[in-house]
């Protein structure tokens, strides 16, 4: 007999699940530590929100696997019917998560405020798979899939209106992917710098004032990036946010731990320097407050398909390929697709972090389903594999000529970023798979091969050829404006 | 024949030098690292916005002490007629720094936006110290000091006007002093937060793309905080904001220098956060348009005497006590003055860096005389000695009791902050010292004996008895509000 392993979260207790009342309880504030003390010797009694009928109760009694308000599913257990609310709902992200988690059951509700389609058009670009309204993706989610998801047109920025809304659903989890998520458009002048970080710290902000006043059990999960630690040339390991309790400072002739204090950063861009900022507001706010959050540095997201969005065309998520929203895999794959060449922004050695799409959506419902505990600040880095950009350019190229018949090139620019060019990159990423056990299922190359196959079908490549001057990179970090001088053209 | 001391800036060059024309001469972003190698083998060559008639020359040929553009001060070389902006000129420290450069000979120009006047009235509380309006204040100046000061209503978050400004007075340095410099205020409430973090970073943010774009020579000294490093339990070194080369990374196996890399911060409220969030945009605009600054984590200041603002008290500058907007030893002393109890939150254990008004005069006098090169991001640890809050009240009593004859008292309150009350604090702060010859010109006991001459005088006394119950405690980092709970009174 094959014993089974046990769910990642099979024996997390109510301590962690954000279904369970503490407000009234348990004063962290003014108890500190000493809440954690309690709990442990069993003095601290909650009451659970979703079983009134169990009274108080030690919340470290019951286990989710013994607990009838939680589901086993691929994921680990889950809470039954759990009320997720995703900031930015109808982004690259936060549609598939939506159809993801309404799958599994959860009761998904989300807002957007449209600024990235608004955004995207502004430049002349739109995504190049088609997507409906909210509106209409929503009743396609119900007619191929049988799904319900709520949606709300709203600014988390519109401070009341957003209070409001957190009130009445009491999410279980906040996902916060309502950022403005490019960094060649942070980087345009000052008024989309100001932009970005306004949007991006202060809907942050109000996402933790929210959560303290109206649902301080709820598990926040913060989207920030690996564009956050920079690229270290010393070569030092780029660890999960915090340094570990044996990362060891030498100065002088002593030496102490740095455990449990925040990695320097050395964010790229300023769309990069306000996930910094963003990362200090949760830090802090865990703190002061006693809320909980995963801070996710995601590397670079490429792909189109989970098991959800490939169910009928009509459930695309959006799909860029610019040079401000859009993101390298996928960009060279368009590029490759219609005939033009991949463009490399200096010597291409830059090194960086990347994840499909598909094991996005994995990564997240794992965490979703296994809540940080009150106070907790987390830091997760949300990456499978590390590729220099060359290699990605001659991944796609190889796929493209091999597999689809096509004539790929690559241009390299001068850089028009301030990078280094040739650096290490030692990402340490085992937190997903220790504590969450994710394992991918993603393949790179079939991802690419997947994208082709997309991308060259005539109404998707007749987008794409419509929007080829966009691809090219023109937005200089020096604030100059102007064409990039062309380094060098070549076949891979 | 005794050799005196060479000034700390005597041998710095044009290369340092704001009043050298970089742009159309050198292109940073092109040349990088280059532009530094060619510097330094001289072939390199710029031009002088002061002296035209010079022509090109090698920026590394001239010294500040042998350029006629320089005097000799007792602060160090300083450009004649420096063109110093002060952001929030109207403040504690703004005030004082403009009277300060005038007497120098600088020409100094600032703006404000009236905001802390506003804000601190809003509370019911007033400078103690009268002040007039700016227009009257610049009048005095002129009256008994003989000095010119250009002032502007103006609000950083004005993007044009401010701009426009910029452009208009190319300042030969910028002073950012135009923030929100309180931590209660920012707990107060959601508004509140976001109005310090909206202003102070959003305000830094328009200052280096101002710089970038109209003054890229000038050099930018912005105001940081001690509290952005918080304290370690660790009792690990606070660094002066970057780590120092010697100070290695041990993990696994394996050792780095972390030299370079900006240190953990641990900010301990949101207007601390929005110091370190100014932070990152600082470090990162030198990076990205090779802008310099000096990043100024300022310890608490107290003390009202500076020589030009004693020279006449229509000089004063502001001086705030209330719970919100004054500081510690300032208000120990406002407190004992009219015999009500000094009131200490939690143990009072909690250790910070102090430093005299007079001494962050001279601090940055040297500071804005010895300017960084371009592209340099430098952090300095503006501090001259550590104390816990006890051992201030302690002295405060002291002084008080037996040179004034008055009865002082010690309030414990709960602690409205979320902050380590016993901890280790070691501090680094040798820059000052070693890189700009400052020597603290301040006594702790001499500053608290004058300010209790100036706060017992009757019109005075009488401002601080109006706003007593604005002294007390009340704003606490949860949240929540009602009065704090008094865990002890008693004499010391």
């Amino acid at each position: 007999m094959v014993e089974e392993t046990p769910q990642h979260n099979a024996k997390k207790t109510c301590w962690n699940c954000p279904a369970v009342k503490f407000k009234g309880h348990v004063d962290f504030r003014a108890c500190g530590q000493e809440a954690f003390r309690k709990a442990a010797s069993g003095q601290l009694v909650v009451e659970c929100k979703r079983r009134e009928e169990i009274g108080y109760f030690d919340p470290m009694s019951i286990t989710y696997d013994s607990c009838p308000e939680f589901q086993k599913t691929d994921y680990g257990y889950l809470l039954r019917g759990m009320t997720v609310m995703i900031l930015g709902i109808d982004g690259y992200l936060g549609w598939p998560l939506a159809l993801k988690l309404a799958s599994l059951g959860c009761k998904v509700t989300g807002i957007d405020n449209m600024l990235r389609r608004h955004l995207v058009s502004e430049i002349g670009a739109q995504s190049i798979l088609p997507i409906g309204s909210v509106k209409k993706r929503i009743q396609n989610a119900r007619d191929h899939l049988g799904l319900d998801i709520d949606f709300r047109e709203m600014d988390l920025l519109n401070r009341d209106e957003f209070f409001e809304y957190v009130k009445e659903v009491q999410p279980e989890s906040i996902i916060q992917y309502a950022e403005i998520p490019s960094a060649p458009y942070s980087m345009v002048d000052v008024d989309r710098a100001v932009k970005t970080i306004n949007n991006n710290v202060i809907g942050t902000l109000h996402v933790m004032f929210a959560a303290r006043d109206y649902a301080p059990e709820t598990s926040i999960i913060k989207l920030g990036t690996m564009g956050e630690y920079g690229s270290p040339l010393t070569g030092r390991p780029i660890f999960e946010g915090l340094f570990p309790g044996d990362a060891i400072l030498q100065y002088g002739d002593d030496e102490w731990s740095l455990g449990g204090e925040l990695t320097p950063r050395d964010p790229v861009s300023f769309y990069h320097v306000s996930k910094v900022q963003g990362t200090f507001i949760v830090y802090e706010s865990c703190k002061y407050w006693w809320l909980r959050s995963y801070d996710v540095m995601q590397g670079v997201v490429y792909g189109l398909q989970t098991p959800e969005l490939i169910a009928d065309k009509s459930l695309n998520t959006r799909f860029d390929i610019d040079e401000k929203w859009g993101t390298v895999v996928n960009r060279f794959v368009a590029q490759t697709a219609i005939g033009t060449p991949m463009t490399i922004y200096g010597k291409g050695n830059q090194i960086r972090g990347y994840i499909s799409i598909n094991d996005v959506m994995q990564c997240m419902v794992r965490m979703i389903a296994n809540p940080p505990e009150p106070g907790q600040y987390e830091v997760v880095n949300q990456v499978t594999d590390l590729y220099s950009v060359r290699q990605i350019a001659d991944t796609v190229a190889h796929i493209g000529k091999h597999e689809f018949g096509l004539d790929p090139t690559i241009q390299r620019y001068e850089n028009p970023r301030v990078e280094a060019e040739d650096h290490p990159y030692e990402v340490l990423h085992t937190k997903l798979k220790d504590q969450f056990q994710f394992v991918s299922e993603s393949d790179f190359e079939d991802e690419i091969r997947y994208m082709f196959k997309r991308l060259l079908e005539p109404d998707i490549k007749a987008r794409i050829e419509k929007q080829q001057e966009l691809l090219i990179p023109r937005t200089k970090w020096s604030g100059t404006t102007g064409p990039l001088k062309v380094l060098e053209t070549f076949k891979p």
